[in-house]
């Protein structure tokens, strides 16, 4: 920039006094069963990035090493070592500028670029007065109703569970495959449809734990239970593999851990693969890339389904609520992660109420970090 | 939205109080000459929204029959009969959901579509205290260095006037071509290239006026010249046509009558016809359908113009600047057009020093119009 990106009203903008990356560890409220892991604890990466005029602002990533290749101790040493030396003295403002530094300095490394970005965001909406929302296009509606993730040891858990979300109003919920012996994956299903009725919308998520067979069998076994659609059942690199179960079965196909970028939709879109991608901005380094992949996926006729990653907390949940007010094609749901915590890093926890969230519109992600409660869990 | 959504630290919204139309009809300094017309006055549509508070937005769109098909007069009829009165009453702020009901309400009229989007960006962008580049996602540069339009009657007209820009700093020109015969318009091009040297940047607008075998002379005899690309030579609907060219010509093709939508943008991509496209507001029908269609040429490889439609004024030309400092992969330049006009509708109206504009940071769209002007060229 040559110019200078200004306050409103032309005031020069605070520069960055400081950026800093820290490592938390939170326990889950009990142990979250997916293809291949049990967590006991979220790992997650904080950015916080303060303005020299004291205005602060929170980004949060988890750790997904399935997902996105990242430790926690390697997203920590990328942000602490790499990104937010990048930042000092610039201004934050100049948003999309600093994050092409950042996202050219090193490959990959989404999470961390993620939890920087986010903090940016938060923080440009704080100096402007802004929520987030506003600065990635507009919102497109101010509630979400989040999807419930089913992840117990039995499916007498997860029908138990369902059943008390869903009197508190839940009423979209994603069951895990792909762990269990496929007879018992099938019989969760259809328990579960059965315990829930025909009134809440049932998906499926394999996280690359079916083979091609499993999936094939699985279909036919709950053809009849109206899935909205399978995520990746089969591993990430099996592009070939999704598209022939694609035109095979009659539940829509959904990718995840095969779609980190706007150029993985193209591949999954032009391969005939999907019918629609999860989007996670861990994945795709940020927040503004998950919207520009959003209108691809409008042209595409893909549908979205946007989600936090276990266990994120109300800062992360907060930039998700943000992006859920301005994504079009969002009809496959949206997951929020901090009630799987069983505590959190702000004031007052982003919770749904009758299974309706209420998107922040206070300036920036619109939440207040509890500084104390993120000191308890850092990792050290 | 059930929701409210609302101004920074949650001040209620004010509402807004009415919209207007207006045509108005302003004289070009000299007359301009392009494939099939020869343009006197500027026939553009005005639409300005007010809210409760007395704030005020602006948005223009020039007329452009051979481009979106709509009249200054069914521009007027549109928008007084049909999109104004859907936005009375209505937060400005969910100008995401009013442009859908915009959109939805009427099929086409992309003209008038886009001065009211331009118009309820300016006001939301007053209301909140920023530019409206940071409500499309953030500006990527703060300065932009305009193109300069060449379409005298005859070449020598050209060279003098491309001379004079020439020593104001000007650096990138386009051609008209598809007026003249064959033989003149080559002798054109190399005319020009030799007035002004090899440091600038030279392209050619066909506007529809040429057919395959003009196309293939032409660049066979101007190969030399160094082009950055040909503008829509053939029909907007010649999408096999195109194609064919693009496989045979060494110019890149760049379309623009051919794309109106994030979809023309897919198909040309698919058809392999273009290597770039021209973005219009006036063609998507506003500014955030712009930088849709950018996020998608960022996938597809394509360069972008963006430009405005001769002759918008500085209220036009003010939103263009806005998607200017937003819009990736602009690297085939940016068409202003008010100083085309002999008069211009704002306090201070936006022009280039040493070939650079300034992109303005102020509230809204960063001008200030001059409501008087506006009187005296509104056609009633």
């Amino acid at each position: 920039m040559s110019q200078d990106l200004r306050l409103p009203l032309g005031a020069r903008a605070p520069r960055i006094r400081r950026a800093d990356a820290m490592a938390v560890s939170i326990p889950l409220r009990k142990p979250m069963r997916m293809a291949g892991v049990r967590l006991t604890h979220a790992e997650n990466l904080l950015v916080r990035i303060e303005a020299e005029d004291g205005s602060v602002g929170w980004g949060e990533a988890a750790s997904a090493p399935t997902m996105t290749g990242d430790l926690q101790g390697s997203m920590l040493t990328a942000a602490t070592q790499v990104f937010c030396p990048l930042l000092g003295g610039q201004n934050p403002l100049d948003r999309v500028g600093l994050m092409t530094r950042v996202d050219r300095a090193m490959l990959r490394n989404t999470g961390a670029k993620c939890a920087v970005e986010e903090a940016l965001l938060d923080l440009c909406g704080r100096l402007l007065k802004v929520p987030v929302y506003e600065l990635l296009g507009g919102a497109r509606r101010d509630v979400v109703r989040p999807m419930h993730l089913l992840g117990n040891d039995s499916v007498e858990d997860d029908v138990d569970e369902a059943k008390a979300r869903r009197a508190d109003g839940v009423d979209f919920f994603k069951i895990k495959v792909g762990v269990k012996p496929l007879s018992e994956e099938v019989r969760s299903t259809r328990l579960l449809r059965e315990a829930l009725g025909w009134d809440v919308v049932l998906c499926a998520d394999g996280n690359m734990g079916l083979d091609a067979q499993d999936v094939l069998d699985y279909c036919a076994q709950v053809a009849d239970q109206k899935l909205l659609f399978l995520e990746q059942p089969l591993r990430s690199d099996d592009l070939r593999g999704m598209a022939r179960l694609a035109a095979r079965v009659s539940i829509p196909m959904c990718a995840d851990e095969s779609v980190g970028s706007a150029a993985d939709v193209m591949a999954l879109a032009e391969a005939q693969a999907v019918a629609g991608v999860n989007l996670k901005t861990i994945k795709f380094g940020g927040l503004s890339a998950v919207v520009h992949a959003s209108h691809l996926c409008e042209q595409l006729g893909l549908h979205i389904n946007l989600a936090c990653k276990v266990g994120e907390s109300s800062i992360g949940c907060a930039g998700l609520a943000q992006l859920g007010a301005v994504m079009c094609n969002l009809d496959w749901g949206i997951n929020l992660t901090n009630h799987y915590l069983a505590d959190d890093l702000v004031v007052t926890p982003l919770l749904p109420t009758g299974g309706a969230l209420a998107i922040p519109s206070g300036p920036g992600l619109g939440i207040e970090v509890d500084e104390a409660k993120i000191d308890r869990y850092r990792v050290r």
